[in-house]
Order: C-alpha cells, then structure tokens, then sequence
C-alpha cells in the first residue's frame, strides 16, 4: 500500500466511499439491484463483445484480432470501477473473484514498457501515440480510476500497480515534453490527479497540468474528431483556447466536464487563480446558461455538446448520460474547491434526475440519451456500440457515497441527506454519523453524531436550494439563529455522543417556470418536489395527451406509491374546479411501464385573475 | 322561541357558532382573553362615555342629556352580540347578568311604536325619519343582530322582543313605500334578512330588498354623508347606481361590504341572476384589485374607502378594522351562495391578518387603522370617540364558530380549519366532527367524524388558496384521486364512527409579488406562511430598517415560540452566504411589543444568477 499523501492547500477533502455504508430507502436497494443486474449485464457484455478477450489477445493468452471501437478498454476500466464501489455497501465474493480475473488479463496485456491499449496492441503496434483523438489516454484514466478504487475497496492493489507502470510510461513519453499532445478525450487529466492524491508523488499533477496546458494553442493539427461523424474542429475538444481564457461553455459536454473536473482539481490543489476564475466563469456559463432543469447539459446531438446560449430544446435534447454524471463529478469538485452549497446543490439536481434517468429501474437498460419529451419512441436499450454510458452508470451509482460529506480543518460538511452509516476522520478522530430519512420523498432528517475523542467541532448541513424554509432542532431544542455559511447551516458546539441535529425542510410540490430565453419552454412550467424533477407520462395521462396543460391555480396531491416503479411519490395534479385531471411521476422513472409519450414541461395555463395584492 | 324557517333555494347553510365548541390553541385563547379584557373594556368604556345611559335616559330611568355621537347606540349592541357568542365557548354568568341589566334599558327606551333611538329620542324626538345619513336603520339593524345572537347564546328572547317591536315599526314606516329612503350606513338591510332567516316572515326579506332596491335613483338628494367631514356624494354611499349596474367597487368600503352582505344573502334567497352578476362582478373587483394582501381594503382616509383600482400604498393604507371584518361577513356569504372555496380563501386571509391585527394580543386596545407599514407613530387605542371598530373586534371575534363549517343537502363543507368540536344537523341527523390540529401554525389537520344515524354524505375540505400541494388520508389510507369540487376536496363514502380524516397541508414560507400594477411594492416582496402574512418590526430588525430587504435566494427558519407574542411562528430570514439578516413575525401581532417602525412589503434583492432552465 502506499501513504496517502497529506496534499497542500485543500481546506475540504472528499470523504471517501469505503468509509460510508448507505442504509437507506432509495440508494440502498439501488445499489443492491444495481450489482445483482447492470454490474452482472455489464460483464456479460463486455465478454460477449469481446471487450475483455481483447485483453486476453492483447497479452497471447488467447488468438485473435481487436475486436469492437478502439476506446472499448475503457468499458472494462469503468466496471471494474463500479465493482469496486459497489463491494463496500454489498461484499460479493463471486465479483470480486471475476473482478480478479479480469485483472489479471488487463495486467497480463500491458506492455513491456508500460504501456496498455489493446487497440494498438492487437491492430495497429506501430502507431501508438500518433492519433491524438485515439483515446490512448482517455482508457488509461479510466484503468488508473478503476486501479484506485479496487485497491480501496479490497486493498488488492495488481491493478494499480498495473496502472502506475503505464502512467510511468506516459512520463517517459511526455514528461520530457518531448512532444506537444492533445488529449483527445478528456480523463487522464483527472485520473493523474486522482493518482497524485493517492500516492503523492507530484509528477502526476505535473503531467496533469501539461495536458491541460497544451489545449488551446494549435498542436491538435487537424482538430476534426475521429469518432462516428461527429463535428469537429477545435471547440468541439475545448481546444479552441486555452483553459484560462474560455468564457462560455461549448463543444462536446462529456470532454468538457471531465476536462473541468481536472482543472477544478488542480486549481484547489494549487490555489491557482487563473484555474479558479476560468472555472467559476464556466460554472455560471454551464449552470445558467445551458443546463436542462434535469441537471442534464448538452442540447445537441451534432456535437453531443453545447451550441449557445439558452438553446435548450426539449424533444431534442441530447444530455447524454455520461455528461449528466459529469455535472456530479465536476460540481462534487466545485465544492470542495469553494465549499459552496450551490455546487452541492447542482450535483443533487444531476443526481436525482438526469442521471439516474439513464439506468431502468430494473438496472438492465440505459439511455444514452436524455430528453425531456418524448414522441413515445425513445427507449432504454441494453448496451450500445460506444457503450459509455451504460458503463458510466456502472461505475457512478455504487459511487454515490463518495459525495455525501467532506470535511474541514473544521468540521464536516453534509452535502446530501442519504440514510447511512458512516466514519469521518477529523482532527485525528473518528466522528461517526447515522443519518436517517425518508429523502427524497420527505423533507425529515436526523443526523446522529458520536463525535469520538473529540469536543467541538463544525456540523455543516447543506441548505438544498430546492428548499426556501425548514426547521433546525437539536436534540428537539429549536435553534433560533443558526449562522449560515455559503449555503450551509453551520453548528458549532460541542458533541455529545447521541447528539441528534433535526432538519425539517418543507417539501411543498412547486411549479417551475423556464428562463424566457428558452423558446422551447414559452408559457411552459415543469413540476419538481425537493430534488426530483417529475414527468408526465402518456400511460398515466391517455385524455388528449397533447393538450395537456396545468390549470394556473393547479392543487397538487402527493402520494408515496411504494408498488409504482420501485417506490415513488406521485404527484396528483388536481384542477380545483373539476377532478383529476394530470398525473406526474419522476422523471427519472420514465420510460418503465408501457411505451408512451412523455413530457417534463408542459403548458401552464396563464389567468388574468391570478390573486395579485 | 321562535320556529326557525328551512328557507327556500339556499343550498348551503350555516352551522350556527352555538353547535361548534372551540378547542384550539389559537382561537381558544385568544376567545377567553377577549372575554376577560375585550368584552369587560367595552362594556366599561360604553358605562364611562354615556353609551348605556343614554337609553336609561331615553327611558326616563335616569335624567340627562343623550351623550356622544348618534349612532353610538350601536356600540352597546354590537358589545351585547360579541357577548352572545362569547358566552358559548365561555359561559359567564356575570356577563350575562350584566347583559341582562344593559338589554332591560334598552327595552326599556324603546318608544311605544316601537321606535328605539336614544339620540332621537332624547336630543331631536321630532326629527326621527327626516335625514338619511343619521344612522336610526344603522343602529336598528345591529340591535337586531345582537337580539338574534343573544336569543340562540341564552334562550332569551326580550331583547329579540324589542327588535321584531322596531322593526314592525320601520315596516310601518316604510313598508307601504310612503317614503322613498336610502339608509345612510348600511347594516339594516343584512339585519332583516338574519331576523328573516330566524323567524321566517317574508315581511322581512321584503322590507331588506326594498331598502337595496331604493339606492341608485337619485333618492338621497343631497348625497352629503354627515359623519366627520368624510367625502360625500352619492359613490360614498354606494347610491350613485342601482346594485344591478354596480361595477367597480367604490365609496366607504365597510357600507359597501354590509351592502353586499344583504344583497349576497338576498341573490341566494331569491336566485335573483341580476343580484348574483353584481355580487360576483364586484367581488373580482374588490378582491382581484381593490385588496391587500392582508384582506384589508378601502386605502383611503378621505373617504374611508375606495378610490381607483390598484391603488394601495403601504404606508397610508386606511384599511379599517371593521372593513376587513366586513371582509369575512361579506365572504363567507359569497360562499353560502357558491359554494366555492375561493371566498373561504378571501374571509381566511381577513380573518387571519387584516381583522385581528385590529386587536392588541391582551385584547384591550384597538386599531381603527391598519396600515402595511409605518413609520413608528401609529398605535392601537383604548378606545375612539367613533367607537366601531372596537364594538367590531368585540363582536367579531367571538364569533369565529360562525365561519367553520357550512352544510348542504349532500353533506358538510369545512371552510376553516380550527380545532373544535361541533354538531351539525344533516338530512335530520347529528353528526358530530372533532378537528385537532395547530393551524395556522401547521399543515395538519385530523378530522374525527361521528355520523350518527346516516350513512353515506359528502364531507368537502377546503383545499387552501394558500397551498400548491398536500396529502389526503382517511384512516391512515391515503386517497389517490380524491373529487375535486369548486375548490373543495370532496369524500363522498359510507362514514363510520371514528373515521379520521387527515390533510397534510404543505406550508412553506411562501414570497409574494404584488400586481405590477401596485407602485408602492415595485420590486418588494411579502411572506406568508400558511394563511398569515408576516411583518418585519424595527424591534426585530434594528440595524438599517429602513435598507432591509429579501436576498433573492433568501433562506427562511421558521421557529414556534410559545413565549413570544402569544405563541407566534417567528420566521428568521437567512442570506445564503451570510447570518441571520431579518426577523419576521405575524402582521397580526405587530404592535404588541416596543414601538418602532413596521413593514410588510419589503425590497427584494433581484439577481440575474437567479437559477432559469
């Protein structure tokens, strides 16, 4: 094992996966259905497309040709991920035994010199290191990913051991500087600085910062994008500037979001301010300007990215999973950058709606897609050609526990109401916190504290900004003027074993109306309660679904359902006039039941008697 | 006793305030310290300022000249109605007994034919009946409202004995059309449709229409109101057009709302489409542009009453006490004829904000005025030389049990949500209803039924205006699609003994914009919680009042303190990024504390980094 090192400058550290254990109503059994089917569906299908013999191949274990799309490596790499994660809330003996073996095809296939793609291995030896858009380095983040949290969570570290021989080659290549280079695909960026965190050896933050200091300055020649006809040229890569001087938001949504995880990371790291003003200026760009209220980004599918500003289509919304899950990692980094609950508060948003819309309820079907309305022919599939996605989700939702506390110098941060049980290194201690809620379907939270060794210290609950009033208790005693920071509730007291802080947001159904700029949402409203983004859906609305409009002074009834679609609460739009006239489920359910269409925005019905004072 | 007649075409009836026993924290208190402090303060303040010995004088028990103002007889009967109601939750065998003193003078000064004036009687006996603005019907109609109100409280019949005796007078006078008349202040006509619905003698109904009729034709030649140099002229009075041409709401607000009562109460009676167009064209007038947040209405000092549509400024809002009662009468009658939750909406927001507030919290001291801001200056009184709005609140208050529920054919309509216990005649059977709940302070209300010998009726609930979404259950099963009828949730089932309803009302801290239309709330904003509008008071919010303003993403604590202010939900308004910024407390209890400035519309920080989709 290595010493994790203590890194400079970072005020909130993650506190990590292996050290929460989710017991709650909605992850939990998520997570659980989420090995028994997607990890399972994951596997096969990467062995019956041939994406694991490639690694077989590659290292003469088995005869044959590269089989499937050259970045197909990185489908293993994301699995494996997700296993890792998904050991710590449901210990599998049976995976973690495939997960070995697999490992030690992967490990089997690299290079003398380090070196791991079996693409260029098995098809084209010769040309390693001549395409910039070939993925060589987008696969080998996502090996060095996986490598990280398999040695966490099972403390075996053959993977990682495998992934710091290949990142030692990547130095030999580039870390002379030998030659400029563009990251076709974004990830190395971040994994580099995963592994520095990890490890603590600072030439992987070097090597990080030199692929994010190449973009921008014309090495990428061509510019144009290899992969499936997509439009290229340099914007598409965020190549078009440098990072310190890109304003608004453009190109490919997923390059962009892990590009900016990597300078996130790197900006808390090294307090650089021209990293910090560039991501600040892109987060309002991003957030304000070009997200779907899903949390979903990414409008078009010429690019799969960005277009401009305020173009937000509905029926042809890309928002591809992988960039929704984006929107996590890089708002989850925002945060421990700034310590703001804004950035908790967009990652919830991501989380609770257009990522999880990308996996069936069943676990066995992805989008890869996200609209937000549909015409009723836009379905899950099981896997896809360039299966990112389905892999995206293979590895992001047993993750969940990496995004529910950081931690100060101070204190600890709560950035989301998950019921879990959990572990949080302090000041040298081990605080232990129970939570336990009804979250998303209630507004009711208690956090049990035993604050160990220690006195006093911060609790910091983050507002949802979904939620304008609550209630703050501890031990049942009101708190009457909690202090606020940035979006956080701030308690400083001191602990006693048994301490329980009460947060009682109000959960009322409210109506959303679109910024006016969205042509495709004119006179249009969306409903959300708490976190989650709710739907229509023609199999519950069969009257005339396209006429279907909330009236302007719409009574809602809410009900947690817990034999519809896994357990939701349902939204009963009721015109106070007349009877039943709509109802919405998550957004994130739809497409379960029968094919239909469906529709997150909808007409509101705009009155001039409207009680006004 | 008098044999109640089952009028005709009404649909909806009253639960009368004698079957409805208050059990609630709110109301409950408040009735018991209204007995002890308000009741017991009029009655002195009407012995002190001659009130009550101007009828001992009128009678020739006592020797003198009449004291006050000429209507002032009305005060004793307006004090003698709130101790009718009052005795109901409170028996008081003193107050009755003082009640039975005061109410033998006052038969005792009724003249032969009937006649019951004390200023007429005593300063100008030959001038009864010969100017319109001098209240005789004014004070005629309130002792008739108080007769009736004693006579169902007590079982005694003498004072409601003297009114019938008066009112066959003013049949004499005017029943055979010798005169044309307009009443000056109106209030007669809404008495003689009480004393028609109690004793069901259409002499009654007639002589009440004949009055409304009577207005509009140019009758009152010289349209000068007498009373404290007041604007006069026919718009004051409600006399510039008949009621069937009435379109804008204008002139003194509390003569326009007895006004309406009587011509609500006749529309439902007769059916009369010309009665029921003007109430409800009047209505959206009134309530849609002519009302304060607060229910309050009449802005202007100058005429105590309307002036042109929006207007409504803060600082100089006249809003008299007795207007925002007028308020409740007059919508509570609006929704006996429609049976359409929207007026319950309109007499709860009065109710809860504009006519209480016209009370100290110890129930003693007094606002004529009520206006949504001010400058430090403005306090409740002791009492007024014009006294009504005492008498109002001392009348009122008592008779909250009026207001809760309603029947019809089908079942019972619960208007208000006010713990109590209650007995409702339905379809020749008791069933009895228990409501716990601490409203206004929380969403949830339990509704206990007992239906005594009937089986299936409807049970309707109002879905509050001030309220997107809730939960509905009946014994603990929650209702899918319950029938949504005029605004009111409708249960139609076979009731059991002990059945419980249950409403999970969601009430947030809600902010309001004011119609654009408004100048005095450009780019300010109101709270509200529930029914009740909140304040900021200078003794809350000492630093910089007159700079305090609502962030734009403003986070609110809501806090119940027992101790403060009677028992008030206290909102704490947070800046996200900040501490405690502002206090607010219910509009009603403003006043209560050290004198200082107030506000309920406030500026309100707008941010272009709102979050849009």
């Amino acid at each position: 094992m290595f010493n994790k090192k203590n890194t400079k400058n970072e005020k909130l550290k993650c506190v990590p996966f292996t050290n929460v254990k989710l017991t709650d109503e909605f992850w939990a059994p998520r997570l659980q259905k989420h090995q028994e089917t997607t990890i399972k569906s994951c596997i096969k299908q990467c062995e019956n497309t041939g994406r694991i013999s490639n690694f077989a191949k590659a290292s003469g274990l088995e005869e044959g040709e590269f089989e499937g799309i050259l970045f197909n490596d990185s489908d293993v790499y994301k699995v494996i991920e997700g296993i890792a994660y998904s050991l710590i809330n449901n210990p599998n003996a049976h995976f973690e035994k495939i997960t070995d073996q697999i490992i030690d095809k992967i490990s089997a296939a690299q290079e003398i010199d380090g070196y791991l793609d079996t693409y260029f291995t098995l098809a084209k030896p010769e040309d390693r290191w001549t395409d910039m858009m070939a993925h060589e380095t987008y696969c080998g983040g996502h090996l060095a990913e996986a490598a990280i949290a398999y040695s966490n969570s099972t403390g075996k570290n053959k993977l990682l051991d495998t992934a710091i021989k290949m990142i030692d080659h990547y130095i030999d290549v580039f870390g002379g500087q030998q030659k400029h280079w563009i990251t076709g695909h974004q990830e190395i960026e971040l994994a580099l600085i995963k592994l520095y965190r990890e490890i603590g050896d600072e030439k992987y933050l070097k090597l990080s910062k030199w692929f994010i200091e190449q973009r921008g300055h014309g090495y990428n020649f061509t510019g144009i994008s290899w992969d499936r006809g997509l439009m290229g040229g340099p914007e598409y890569n965020q190549d078009d500037k440098p990072i310190r001087e890109l304003i608004d938001i453009r190109g490919h949504a997923v390059r962009a979001m892990y590009y900016f995880c990597a300078v996130t990371d790197l900006a808390d790291l090294t307090g650089d301010e021209g990293y910090i003003k560039a991501m600040d200026r892109l987060w309002e760009s991003t957030v304000l300007k070009n997200m779907y209220i899903t949390g979903g980004i990414g409008p078009s599918k010429s690019n799969e990215g960005f277009t401009h500003d305020y173009d937000l289509p509905d029926n042809t919304a890309y928002c591809e999973t992988c960039a929704s899950v984006g929107m996590v990692l890089w708002n989850h980094r925002m945060n421990l950058l700034h310590g703001d609950s804004k950035y908790a508060d967009i990652m919830e948003r991501a989380l609770y709606n257009g990522v999880i819309s990308g996996v069936s309820l069943e676990g066995d079907k992805y989008f890869y897609v996200n609209p937000l309305s549909s015409d009723g022919t836009h379905h899950r599939e099981q896997w896809y050609d360039v299966s990112c996605c389905p892999t995206q989700i293979a590895r992001f939702i047993p993750s969940i526990g990496n995004y529910i506390y950081t931690v100060s110098d101070k204190g600890i941060l709560v950035n989301l109401y998950i019921a879990s049980k959990s572990t949080i290194h302090l000041q040298g201690s081990e605080v232990n916190l129970i939570q336990t809620s009804r979250y998303p379907w209630e507004g009711l939270v208690n956090i049990k504290v035993d604050p160990g060794t220690l006195n006093e210290f911060e609790m910091k609950m983050r507002f949802p900004g979904w939620c304008r009033s609550m209630q703050l208790f501890v031990n049942d005693l009101i708190i009457e003027n909690p202090v606020f920071e940035k979006g956080y509730i701030k308690l400083l007291r001191e602990w006693r074993k048994g301490d329980i802080v009460t947060l009682k947001f109000d959960m009322p159904v409210e109506k959303i109306n679109s910024h006016p700029r969205v042509i495709s949402n004119k006179g249009k409203t969306a409903i959300q309660r708490g976190p989650v983004v709710y739907c229509f859906e023609e199999t519950d609305n069969k009257d005339d679904f396209e006429n279907i409009y909330i009236p302007y002074n719409a009574k809602f009834f809410t009900e947690y359902k817990e034999q519809v679609l896994g357990g939701v609460t349902v939204i009963n739009v009721m015109h106070p006039e007349g009877n039943l006239i709509l109802k919405a489920i998550p957004y994130y359910a739809w497409d379960n039941r029968e094919p239909g269409r469906m529709s997150v925005w909808i007409k509101e019905e705009r009155n001039h008697n409207t009680l006004y004072f």
